[in-house]
């Protein structure tokens, strides 16, 4: 610690200039010289101060990642894979927490913090399109999730419509037939409960099945607590479902405790889909099968484009991306035991034969 | 959006600068005066920035909190109180990700932001004590975590050796009599699995029992892959514990996965106890018996120190602050079911006749 440019350029007998410009891999240094500068910077184990190198190009060399549930480890996983990815390009991430609140997604994404962040990633849940449209803040900002905004800028999702059909086909290709939906928010038409439930519609019509809306369950959030009490709520208004498709994995694995709880057998009884892929899924009694967005691409996709921009390199028109997904079929759908850790569970078994996706 | 200090001093007749006295709370302002700025305040649905509050006293209002493992839900939901306890005093959070490794925890308490963060709460692994001793960054820090520090910085922390004593003499109450350690780390003297392997020795000497080193499994991380691992390592070489008590609760739902896969029963072949009292614990297939330390407490404390110092309210020496901690049966040690969502669950059972604690 403590060791400067300075110190490098006079252990090295040169000048601070030309440390700078080996530390900051500029042209116009000969090899002789920068093997003399990397000779120094070893023995003193000096090292680059990347602040100071972003502070001198404007910039803080920090990148915000606005989230709405810190304690959704969806939210916590895919900030890990930002953070990696951004450490990639030089740049640190800082989680920010808007609760969902819309007031607070306005500031994360207005003026609140642009003295301190170059970027932000923000995966918003209130936000309309008329308050991007209306942002004056010039730094770049790149949407996740499954919002469908019409404003300029980067937008990276999955296809939720697509993602959740396969999921409820998969559902119906093990003969299920009275496949429920927790989690809907009906209050708000271009959440992603209602892409997920579009997807749940289209694909039981598709497959001569009935959507019953006595199936369809609304959650006041998207966490354990709502999906257990949005399966006891479906009980306790006598309906029997045979399958359950939620929103996310918090809410199904919410559910699936009600189920042990009202001594239902999943997945004999009621067969359980997710969505999220998080750890957690993996490692209950029973493991739940589960809709995997490819996180890795997600973040890949988001810190790129910032970057990008960032770096002044594009100027391109926004666009709206869609990285892979696949169905992780485990236990909770009769999908064959893997020992935990051992990362994704092979596809579906053998005699899950799932029908061919009918056309869109 | 867009009401400046300029449009609410307008509106109401006055100043920009009484516009101000009244936003900042200053003294010497009539009530008269405040009454009317309020007003066009409130018609302009003005909202004051405090990010240029804390500017103008040469802050940026954001204190960090830098956590090893943002996978792990114990540090998110610790955030999520941090940052309540933070907005109570108009400052917000970013959450920093230093991955347990040293470079970084040394990057966060040194001057790596400074020019971003008023203040940092660290919960630190690797971090030594002289390295805190040589830190020269003055701006103020606040510890977490169990490991024990002699520098001149204010630290939040349960007794984790009390904890984990009170885990196992809850096992030792329940008739368990061969009890197992997983998640020891014993390369790291000062790690907590180091205090909570204490405990647990402790307490098993208090008890009568032998500490069994056969018993106790190391893992490389703390995550729930970690205890699965664990648990096979310990039930391969042969051994038969009839409780275990994990070093987290991550370990513990990893442990108690790999149990149901071997067809042991959970908790009458083996009683399990975890640490955290993340949500994850309330509702597994068979919820977890864990200590819970009082998360909102650590929170409240660690801001409070911290703003304290911030505001120079505080010259006092720094000190070391035990926050509570409870704990919590479930079902995983035979403790009754309770319905998910309904927070706690009720103390030991009835016959659940916990010795008195031997003196320490």
């Amino acid at each position: 610690m403590g060791v400067s440019l300075k110190d490098v350029a006079q252990r090295a007998g040169v000048s601070i200039k030309t440390v700078s410009n080996v530390v900051n891999n500029y042209p116009h240094v000969t090899p002789q010289m920068r093997a003399k500068v990397q000779q120094a910077i070893d023995e003193l184990g000096y090292r680059p101060n990347l602040t100071a190198r972003h502070l001198r190009k404007g910039r803080t060399g920090i990148i915000a990642f606005a989230v709405p549930e810190l304690g959704n480890p969806y939210f916590a996983e895919l900030a890990g894979a930002i953070i990696d990815a951004a450490a990639q390009h030089d740049y640190t991430v800082l989680v920010d927490h808007t609760a969902g609140l819309r007031e607070r997604e306005l500031l994360v994404c207005q003026e609140f913090r642009s003295h301190v962040i170059d970027g932000l990633i923000l995966s918003p849940i209130h936000l309309e399109t008329a308050d991007l449209v209306a942002r004056q803040e010039t730094s770049p900002l790149v949407l996740l999730g499954e919002r469908e905004y019409e404003a300029p800028y980067d937008q990276i999702a999955i296809d939720n419509v697509a993602a959740a059909r396969e999921a409820v086909r998969h559902l119906v290709g093990l003969g299920r037939r009275r496949i429920a939906f927790l989690g809907s928010r009906t209050d708000r038409e271009r959440q992603p409960a209602h892409l997920r439930l579009r997807g749940w519609r289209e694909e039981l019509v598709a497959s001569g099945l009935e959507p019953a809306e006595t199936l369809v369950v609304a959650t006041d959030g998207y966490g354990r607590a709502d999906g257990a009490a949005a399966m006891s709520a479906l009980l306790d208004r006598g309906e029997r479902p045979d399958a359950v498709f939620a929103y996310n994995d918090l809410i199904a694995l919410g559910a699936m405790r009600t189920l042990i709880e009202r001594g239902l057998r999943v997945p004999d009884d009621i067969a359980v889909v997710g969505f999220d892929d998080i750890e957690e899924s993996r490692f209950g009694a029973i493991s739940l099968t589960t809709v995997a967005p490819d996180k890795h691409a997600i973040a890949r996709l988001a810190v790129d484009r910032l970057v990008e921009r960032l770096s002044g390199r594009s100027d391109s028109e926004p666009r709206r991306i869609s990285p892979g997904y696949e169905l992780v079929v485990r236990e909770s759908t009769g999908g064959g035991r893997t020992a935990p850790g051992h990362g994704r569970d092979p596809g579906p078994r053998p005699g899950d034969d799932s029908p061919t996706p009918p056309p869109a």
